[in-house]
């Protein structure tokens, strides 16, 4: 008879860095995890006499830490990635992006496209995203058969598109998803209004009832430029976020992906109705779509995270990049080398993007009690020597192709930098037989 | 007797990316060279009816394309990579760089740093750097030993420091340095006197007249900060740049870094004089000392090239980061998509590099006549498919860690990722030995 703690998978390494309790960084600790969850953080010298584990991967020179949380994106579209740049949102949009998607998307682009995404994403260290696209039935489907966690959130708008008729049907399609996915832990369906210029009243007010109801998150694109805000004024008489206040969408379960324009009325929305905002640096920057003011929301203290935005307006998926962006970017808008800190950065593709989703208890830092999605970066480089400040680095030197492990969930999906529940093969020569099609059809002129 | 041509080496790729002439991209083609230069590009299906090679390389998933230049930087400066962050420019200077250069920068320092710093610089593809820091005699050394082109400005500065007394000794020690490396063809020796503000009238005439004289080029930081500006109109009555110019400093060999404060007298100046922009867009961001209007100077036809600045307000040393902060911030800054686009961003970090330093003729393009400096990319990865656009690639997803090779003068510096000319497993140890003297020094609290 033993007295040792029986445990499934024990993995240690030079660094843990937990994020909570803030400050915190283990030195040649191990985390021990069993069903899924972090049961404890141990100096690795004692595992043996305590627990009686199953397996054991030594990691001696790396760091662990969350798994990274890419709060929004449109993953299927980078098969897109590169199509059109340089171009503003709007003429981006209408002569490339909807061009191309009325042209290709299916529910076969869809999960090729979001295999492709989770691919590129598990080998930088995202192990949950949160997804808008057509289709949402193949993401969600795709996410699950690789073991990743998400977000997904069905699209509505008050146009017809390939994958349906109008709100009505977008919203009955989701509803649907919604109940198949109710019993996963993995999967989490939301609601997902495209934005206050393509949604009109009626069906967000219905959205915010349902969501409500249903316990769901809402995302939605919002205050993306300064033309949606004027041309909302302009419409009906207010500005986009005070429009959707109205209507009973803002609340703490609420992600406002965007949000360039902010103004005094706008904090004070966010503040009151504790909503959350989806930082994407690099999209705003090449869409030319303005600065969202990181630092001043983060003084009122209101919950921002990140997004890499899809591959097509990125044009990559790294959050680490994304993280480095908004670092960099968040200090010079708000003029302080004080403002977004590493630590701030970490945090926000991090605990707050879990607080965000609504699954803080269950992820986004590495604590006792917590699932196990965590991910290991390889620090033993010449671009990363010397080291006098590991949070540094993570955000200031570029470390997204240094991840070699990840797990979710307990279970691991990276291997020694080799996806594990997903072909890369497959998932690469399917993305050249797209481009292929869609390249000759571009050549044809059509 | 044959009637093929003879050559050293011959290195065919999947594409060939010459950036001059603009627009061009050779497929399946080949780069011939003897003696050091590109003696012809040509298809790679008749190269050996063709010529008489001692080598061939065939790099089918690669993208050729020049060497990419950094234009500023203080290699050394790398052994204090992280130790400082988030700070303003002068908190970050006063308290924590400065002592810690008063302490540590000796020729050894400089030696290890700047090797740390090439080896960084070489394995992302660059082949071609400026440099500007104390013992400027040991990068020099270094650089040629490991087979690195570069622009070595030696330092002047009113005050004393380690390497020397004062502007007339900064001043006799680079110029005795000039004339070590007179017949060193990968070596060129410059003027760097620090900036406006550490530099007094008399040493900066000095040096106008120097310069001219032996036809060396000038690099200067300038206009880092607003609160430089106004000080320079407290002190002197003008801002810094008109200063220069009416010390005789500005001219076509004028290389000022930074530049974030820019009126229309300074761009003026800047037209009439044909100087050159080096903008650290990572650097400005990472101090918060503001945002360069890169767009507005290339409307008006001013020269721009990129740098990546020291590591200690970066932290890296990767241009191909650099483009992609760059042509990001730009589109922002300049509040339009089209700003900046990709093909810009190739060019500021390779033939508008070449022209300011006074080496157009010689490489920053892949064209018959020039030096074989050039860099290989593969372009067979998850992250980078579908490939619509190789360029907006370049700039948009991270490259830098998937330069395979690297070609100096025609000399191979970098093979299948692997330096050929430093040794990495040398380099990195003694990186770690400083952080642990550096470290130890800092926890003592000295």
């Amino acid at each position: 008879m033993t007295n040792k703690t029986p445990a499934d998978l024990i993995v240690s390494a030079r660094w843990i860095l937990p994020v909570r309790p803030t400050g915190r960084l283990y030195e040649h600790c191990a985390l021990v995890i069993r069903d899924g969850n972090i049961i404890e953080i141990v100096p690795t010298s004692g595992i043996d006499s305590q627990f009686d584990y199953q397996e054991h991967i030594d990691l001696p020179n790396q760091l662990l830490m969350p798994g990274l949380i890419n709060m929004h994106g449109h993953a299927a579209m980078s098969l897109f990635r590169g199509l059109a740049d340089d171009l503003p949102l709007m003429e981006w949009l209408q002569d490339h992006i909807w061009p191309a998607e009325g042209e290709w998307v299916d529910e076969q682009f869809v999960l090729d496209g979001t295999q492709l995404a989770m691919a590129e994403m598990l080998l930088s260290g995202t192990t949950c995203f949160s997804d808008m696209y057509f289709y949402p039935e193949a993401a969600a489907g795709a996410a699950f058969e690789a073991g990743m966690r998400a977000q997904i959130n069905f699209p509505i708008l008050d146009f017809p598109t390939q994958w349906g008729s109008g709100p009505e049907d977008y919203i009955h399609k989701g509803l649907k998803l919604h109940d198949n996915y109710r019993s996963v832990d993995l999967i989490n369906i939301g609601f997902g209004p495209h934005a206050p210029y393509t949604v009109s009243d009626e069906p967000l007010k219905r959205i915010a009832v349902l969501a409500e109801e249903l316990q769901a998150p809402i995302q939605i694109h919002m205050h993306e430029t300064a033309q949606e805000v004027s041309d909302s004024i302009a419409n009906f008489g207010v500005r986009p976020l005070q429009r959707i206040a109205d209507l009973g969408l803002l609340g703490p379960a609420t992600q406002l992906v965007h949000m360039t324009q902010i103004d005094e009325q706008d904090i004070a929305l966010l503040t009151t109705y504790s909503a959350h905002v989806v930082h994407c640096p690099e999209s705003n920057l090449k869409l030319a779509s303005g600065f969202c003011p990181v630092h001043t929301l983060q003084e009122h203290c209101i919950n921002t995270c990140l997004g890499t935005d899809g591959a097509a307006s990125n044009n990559d998926l790294s959050l680490f990049d994304e993280m480095h962006t908004a670092s960099l970017l968040g200090k010079g808008v708000a003029q302080r080398a004080d403002a977004l800190k590493s630590d701030t950065a970490i945090e926000m593709a991090t605990i707050n993007a879990a607080t965000a989703m609504g699954l803080d208890n269950i992820v986004g830092s590495l604590e006792k009690g917590k699932r196990a999605d965590f991910i290991a970066i390889d620090f033993s480089n010449l671009q990363q020597a010397p080291i006098y400040n590991l949070k540094s680095h993570l955000v200031n030197t570029h470390v997204s192709h240094l991840v070699t492990h990840v797990w979710v969930d307990g279970k691991c999906l990276v291997a020694e930098r080799e996806l594990q529940t997903l072909d890369t093969k497959d998932i690469y020569s399917k993305a050249c037989a797209w481009q292929v099609k869609i390249q000759a059809q571009r050549a044809s002129g059509k």
